[in-house]
């Protein structure tokens, strides 16, 4: 951390930051310019980092140089991590589609999706049987029957399955029945719920906030694993913006920058990044090229009738299509889907 | 709600569009114009907004209405409520501050901000003893011994007490235990938690989103008032931009729009808004101008010591300097503080 | 346009309204809900569009239906515009890439750059000889001696040129000299030099503003085509928001939003959006996915030294290997480069 | 300027920065911690700041600690400047009000207008003769007989004028016959025109760009004092942020920071600002209380018939109750109006 100080700082200032310094374990290291001092804190950032040493008389501005997550980042962990379950693992050479409804809605449409997305190549299902709704009026999910029919076409078709979870005292259920865990971008700083997440093992999707930096999402991310699940899978799926056009605005860049400063995997959500059907094929082929390990596409067998997105959702036959697009563009790219 | 078709949309489009609002229960009114036929569907629109008109063939935009929220609006109820508990009532001729540290961090530096800030003129007392930070190796908050403390201090001065809920498991506790319940801008879209709120009577604090739009707040405060609590007190607490000079962006047009938009009180907390102490009184000056029903204002005994937020924090000096000429400022306006 | 009124409206308010409709030429349509009445305008909006109808008493509402851009748009011309001089027309199945300095910085430097980047494959050298510098401090370009040396770059390689034009009175001389002329993104509602480019016959490179919705970016091509040059082309080149990683937002999914709305092309800059070199190559490579008619990339023989924009360049030899795997890619995709 | 080095830098590396600071006049200061080197440039940083130190190899992360502006800057003047004409002079104890048409219609109206508004308490008679519209069919202004008829309305009243500059060309016209120049949003950052400004001694206001930081606004008022023109005037009017139920997001907070980093005299613009009449008045009284030095407010005789901007423009009646109690504000503030 490297302390600036003012123009005119007095002795007795510059001493007081010292002593702050010290006390935190780091050891100070001074540099007199002709107009100001400035402070180094050469040691471990953390303990200064929660002092408001801004401040301190004399402080002009701290800037701090560690960044302030650690187990996600890449100076932790060299290499890429290969992360998820069952054989659905990723971060790898391998590209995995998670495909499905927005919401379960019954469970003849979850099997019948879910046939449809396996056939089209996709490894796992996703549905939401919690559904965080911005409206309280809108359909708020199957709850816990929306599980059961996620672990019915899990069993009947084999792929695996992805929910999201709102609420801690729905961690054991999901934790029983489905094979990854969505944290939804709502709730991307629910921190009592991310701290929860950390004391299972099963893969956590995390989205990002509609307002969070990406340091932010490595924060969150930071959460989970620092309470004990190193599994955990980003997803980038859109940021708000002053733009009106899209949903939100999908901010590729984060893909490549997730990439060099974490060693977790990191997946795009088009559908929602977007909120328009037209825009999920563009913006899929965009998000391999940019170098995601995955991606989550909302598929309904009838956008028309469905109870939540609607219209961001494709059709059956339009997801196997993009799909095959989808498988040709990883090969060009050296990657397999 | 009016759908717009496309320019050469069918007779066989626009009759299903029909039937799709009749099947809601709405009336259809054709206009044909020479370019386009406009539908308006008459009649509630909820039952309509949760299907995808804008992907129905033939169909180019659909444009609301109504709005989504209902109770918490003013067409609902034109008087402005009065809201709050024990004698501290947001929203009428007398404005109230709220005060305290960020974070409870024992119990005697908690009895004796709570004496200083009621000798200012404050009528609660804030204080979080779960704290949602976004570094999971930064202080959590004393959870229920915080708790405990702000019962303490209650009875020890006579003020009321206001902390933050972080987790629907907690709920219980703050009920018995605090006057006013806070949901923190990071959780305004923590559905579950908010619905919990719906299920007590305790007054609720609820902070807008930091990308959470006025409708978004509003949308979040039926929430709780759909599921049973009417007693939601609004709070602008600035939202993210570019702008990075302040910690966030103090939205001063939420105040007004708010008043015409709803009948709940609106609060303003200067402090995270800004994130510099030396913003907090042109910030609080400005949100009473504006015409907010109270604040929230940060004060610590010794910011420079603070495990939260201590560069926003005033000393209680300040803090009584800042609520004379607050005082001043509300008899100028016509109201009392 | 439609006029959506307050419940309670009274007749004459309702027929202000119509008067005012009819007086611009237009035709009211009532239809009249529970409620509320709504009356469509039918006929050409862009008179009632300069009119304040929100403001007038019993208006609730006013939704605009048709775009305010008419000559840029698919409706007005269905088939994708094909834009560009002397060979390099942007918009068909071939790309193009538009390469060289940010800033012209002296002859040698400039031809050598043009011969490496046209060995690469680039079929446009681009380089400012006017700068739009934040600082008033920093390098302003060399102005016409800049222009000059774009002159004699493009005579010794046969490449076209593209530069900035910052003042209505440099246009002749642009004109004169260059191939392209380019809007920066600080200019892109510089409505005077908009007009101004209207007057020539050179394709103007247009670049999307920091806050510029692409409603906003297609109104300004408006400003251009409806002075009368139809030759632009439009540049995506990143948005301000909050994340702070990246320079710049690229808002990819402008990319497939424009080929919806707009006939015209459109390029990507992905030097300028990310602002750091190792994001060059993956959203150069995300742009061609999502379907963008070409690029702009920054090049720069010695990066380190660059008098403006060395951290987003790319050295010739980095450009040579992206062109490489650009052109597989633009194979793949069906197009060529 | 402080430069970071990753971990591992080599000798090599250091010495080159070593190297580069000392090329540019400055002294380096090495700090070797336990994981990386940081090494202080001590001096003018304004050389190296046009240097991509950010590239060099081994270097992780570059920090600027002085600020980019200088002569606009509180540290190289530490009163606060008055500046204006004709006894118009902002940033005293007395504020100032602008009023006026958004743009100039016709000269009985801008004279009728002009004596209300001076009638009211006004001491600038604001009013568009260029006027820079987003859309190319919209109103464009009256160009030179707008400004003919700014004089004719300042020799009848006795206010003095202020109107927008929109290109370089007409400087020399306005520079004669108005009083104020403007720079409005959109040429916040058209550099060209603010250097023309510097020659010049006319108060120029500068308003603030849709997406400038207020280092961005005063980086651009820099330009126009180091090219020799010191009367610079700042004006806040709003930013683009996701928030639509106002037309832009008044930024607050601004006019106290604008206070302490620069010693230049601060007004706001509440009606571009807010876009809606009823936000005018509670805009305003904000603005004062936070520390404005004057507003700048839209007053049209019939709003219902403006050709611009008429939603948020006051009628005369209107804008004659605000002053009346802005002044009452004022002199609570301790400023007089």
């Amino acid at each position: 951390m490297i302390i600036v100080l003012k123009p005119g700082a007095t002795q007795a200032e510059i001493d007081h930051v010292i002593e702050k310094i010290e006390a935190a374990g780091c050891k100070p290291h001074l540099s007199r310019g002709v107009e100001r001092t400035i402070i180094g804190a050469i040691g471990d950032e953390s303990a200064l980092r929660n002092l408001p040493l801004e401040i301190l008389p004399g402080v002009d501005q701290v800037l701090q140089i560690q960044k302030p997550y650690k187990m996600v980042s890449r100076e932790f962990k060299t290499e890429p991590s290969v992360i998820g379950t069952g054989g659905v693992m990723l971060g790898g050479k391998r590209l995995h589609v998670m495909a499905g409804p927005c919401a379960v809605e019954n469970r003849e449409m979850l099997i019948g999706i879910a046939k449809q997305v396996k056939a089209a190549g996709a490894t796992v299902l996703r549905g939401g049987a919690f559904k965080p709704r911005t409206s309280p009026y809108a359909f708020q999910g199957l709850e816990a029957e929306g599980v059961r029919y996620l672990a019915d076409a899990r069993e009947e078709t084999g792929l695996l399955v992805a929910t999201e979870l709102m609420d801690p005292r729905d961690l054991e259920l999901l934790d029983r029945h489905v094979d990854f865990i969505q944290i939804g971008a709502r709730n991307m700083q629910n921190f009592r719920l991310l701290k929860e997440c950390g004391s299972v093992k099963k893969p956590i999707i995390l989205k990002r906030g509609l307002s969070a930096t990406i340091k932010d999402l490595l924060l969150s991310a930071e959460y989970i694993v620092a309470n004990g699940n190193p599994n955990v899978i980003l997803c980038e799926r859109g940021i708000r913006t002053f733009e009106d056009y899209t949903r939100n605005t999908l901010d590729i860049s984060a893909v490549p920058a997730i990439k060099t400063l974490s060693h977790l995997p990191i997946i795009v959500d088009p559908s929602h990044a977007g909120g328009r059907r037209d825009l999920v094929r563009p913006l899929s082929l965009a998000a391999l090229a940019a170098g995601a390990d995955g991606l989550m596409i909302e598929v309904h067998p009838n956008p028309e009738e469905a109870l939540s997105d609607g219209p961001q959702s494709l059709r059956p036959e339009g997801f196997a299509t993009l799909m095959e697009e989808l498988r040709r563009l990883a090969a060009f790219l050296g990657r397999e889907l």
